[in-house]
């Protein structure tokens, strides 16, 4: 009995995936109330320890306790061993213990993988899953060596090494935590043109996904990128642009933000803070003291979020390029897709189209319902509500203001956005079968 | 020269419609900023009579000037005539005029009054055009009557007469103008079982389309609706339930709103509220007083609106079933969107995707605009945003201390929801032609 239903439920990818995490959340909490985890010693109650672990796990970096002094050192690992565990995706990871140990990935495996990196083939996923870990770790290493030799101007060089790995781990995997205490995150740095490139250097890798990294790097053998690669770049740069134009005008004489800066600290917070609201999550400047203008544009960033199989969040950037097409052509009388040169397969219009719907009503539904249970702004709701779906961490204000309940909410939806609503439907649902009649075509007027 | 000019202009229904909305809108302006047209003799200025037209041929309702105190008798006829030319659309008003004139109606009339009236196929064009006037005259008729009835309790027979016919039109036109001044809308009769159901239903019989309103007057012949009429009946059906009892909770215990009435008066008020926040406008309570979840629902019912074919604005009630549903089928995994056992046709669904995503960004854009041009909170902005798209003519409290470019920003929205973004798009691009190669398929990753 117990057999055949542990049968059935490793068969579905979706079901292992939403498990395993949900199963690194709860070891996660355990792990952090324990007194060795805090720097006083005391025991973190469960809804808290919780709260954390799960935006750990899901490399959110919204945070009601104050990483830099809440937690001791043992709690800093175990913090980062989430954020990388939950950045890699643990099927990845597992995988390649596994292949490390010598043992043969199995069929089954492979089909989990394949889920769990949305790759549309087998073929070359134990090898994808390989490089996976080799970049990552060589990004971080590098990332921690650089930040390192930065932080021992102002400490230790014992200290520096430890805030190198603690940081470059967390900006690489788009957590956006930081250990400078007060939930200052990299305010202190506005002005560091070496420590704000190089963050924003780390999103992006982490961001743009595996898939593009593997494909940058075998740009010299095979003289052409994908076109799912040249889509995500062309995105992205665009992304980056818009929001950092939208961001330095709107912010440029809000004496409470950019405005006391002079311009090369404008366009650098700018730029940091068009890049990091894609996911990562960090920031230099007070986001609360943004402008609604600002913040608004901010959500649309977050939505549209990083790309597929990368360490962010959101719809994703090739989704967005997708609807974006799809629309065009609509407009333009055309019944193609095109991105390109390329005609966009139906199937993953109709994907584009439903994981866009499915976010919206997601982010809708919890900002009604938060709405009524906590007593904040819409805006700063709706901020916090899309900044949790989209995995990004940045707060208005009211993460340390949340009801229990809030917090319950906020978990979920942190969860639901880094796996993916469709992750979710296919999980629950038995994706029903081919019907092996259609019905007639009927008539109806739209708009 | 101009003559060619000109054939080419009239080629284009959606280009005629633009035009002929605008010319409407221009001379409802200079009519109304007349001395005769105000009740104290004076001259409105350009822009407030510009808004106000703008606002009455859209069939929105938005008003800045108090149109019961403000207008003269005069001015009343000239807001009466531009709500029932915009309610009934220009074309087929403009159509009749030639039938009764015993002109024939060319093809290209035909043409532009079924792209006005969205309607799939020629036949019937004229046919339902004559209905269209048969069956809006009926129904403004006897609401007039009926209305007329009850306001003899409280003024003299010919002011009941007036105010009958003048809020009869403006309701079936689902303009939502009212002239008990004040900008009180109805609050006068919360808790008038008579005038909230007469309202209701010629909100209903105006917003639900002639198309469905001629499909049940031919039930009795036909035995069964089409699977549009279906559509609507049922989507219309679920969003009055689901409107009536969110806005019942969240205002049950509001003491500036629904709080103070009976159970009875409440129910009436929740009801008359969710049937008219999907375009008609008018309102028994103050929405400026509704709790955030509350506005924050309305915006969305908004969003949907009324009824293809219709008096109403907003996406429609089809679109947002075509949508739902086929964001169901791709969670089952299906490929055949499908409602009511009809298959519903790809271009349809491409059509309904365009159309939500086109005013979800024409929507946004405005509230990021005005976010920086207006002093109001961010919530407040988007629900006259919506109302303005949508043309329901409601206000949290921001359309009359709308600066000159807000102003003209909501005109625009007012234009652009009236008439539906596709027609803007078909007038000003020319529909490119097919293409006459397809590209090859490109892979990518999507979500
Ligand atoms: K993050
Ligand atoms: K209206």
């Amino acid at each position: 009995m117990l057999k055949k239903w542990l049968r059935r439920f490793y068969a579905s990818p979706p079901r292992v995936i939403v498990a395993g995490f949900a199963a690194i959340i709860f070891i996660g909490t355990a792990l952090l109330r324990l007194p060795a985890s805090s720097a006083s010693g005391e025991t973190t109650p469960w809804l808290e320890a919780f709260f954390y672990s799960a935006s750990a796990t899901c490399v959110t970096g919204l945070a009601r306790l104050d990483t830099g002094t809440y937690f001791s050192a043992f709690g800093h690992w175990v913090i980062l061993a989430l954020v990388q565990l939950g950045g890699l995706g643990f099927m990845t990871t597992g995988t390649l213990f596994a292949l490390f140990a010598g043992k043969k990935v199995s069929l089954k495996d492979k089909l989990i993988l394949q889920e769990s990196l949305n790759q549309g083939s087998l073929e070359g996923i134990v090898r994808l899953v390989r490089r996976v870990l080799l970049y990552a770790l060589s990004i971080e290493a590098v990332g921690a060596l650089l930040f390192a030799l930065r932080f021992m101007q102002e400490m230790s060089p014992g200290r520096a090494i430890y805030y190198g790995i603690f940081h470059s781990v967390s900006i690489f995997n788009n957590a956006g935590f930081d250990l400078f205490g007060q939930f200052r995150s990299m305010t202190a740095y506005v002005g560091d043109v070496y420590v704000n490139l190089l963050s924003v250097v780390l999103v992006f890798l982490g961001g743009v996904g595996f898939i593009v990294l593997s494909d940058l790097l075998e740009l010299r053998t095979r003289r052409r990128l994908s076109l799912h690669s040249r889509v995500v770049l062309w995105v992205s740069a665009f992304l980056i642009v818009v929001g950092t134009v939208t961001i330095l005008i709107f912010e440029y004489t809000n004496q409470d933000s950019l405005g006391p800066l002079g311009f090369g600290e404008k366009l650098l917070a700018a730029m940091l803070q068009s890049v990091t609201t894609r996911s990562a999550g960090i920031t230099t400047v007070d986001i609360a003291s943004f402008r609604d203008a600002t913040q608004f544009a901010m959500i649309l960033l977050m939505f549209v979020g990083a790309s597929p199989g990368s360490t962010g969040g959101g719809i994703k950037t090739t989704t967005f390029a997708v609807l974006a097409s799809a629309v065009w052509s609509m407009m333009r009388g055309r019944s193609d897709v095109v991105l390109f040169r390329s005609r966009i397969e139906r199937s993953k219009v109709n994907k584009a189209v439903t994981v866009t719907m499915l976010s919206l009503a997601i982010v809708m539904g919890a900002v009604m319902i938060l709405s009524v249970t906590e007593r904040q702004s819409f805006l700063i709701i709706l901020f916090e509500v899309m900044s949790a779906y989209a995995t990004v961490g940045l707060s208005a204000g009211m993460t340390g203001d949340l009801t229990p309940f809030g917090q319950v909410l906020i978990a979920v939806l942190m969860f639901v956005g880094r796996l993916g609503p469709l992750t979710f439907t296919y999980a629950l649902g038995t994706r029903s079968g081919r019907t092996l009649y259609r019905y007639a075509e009927g008539r109806i007027i739209i708009g």
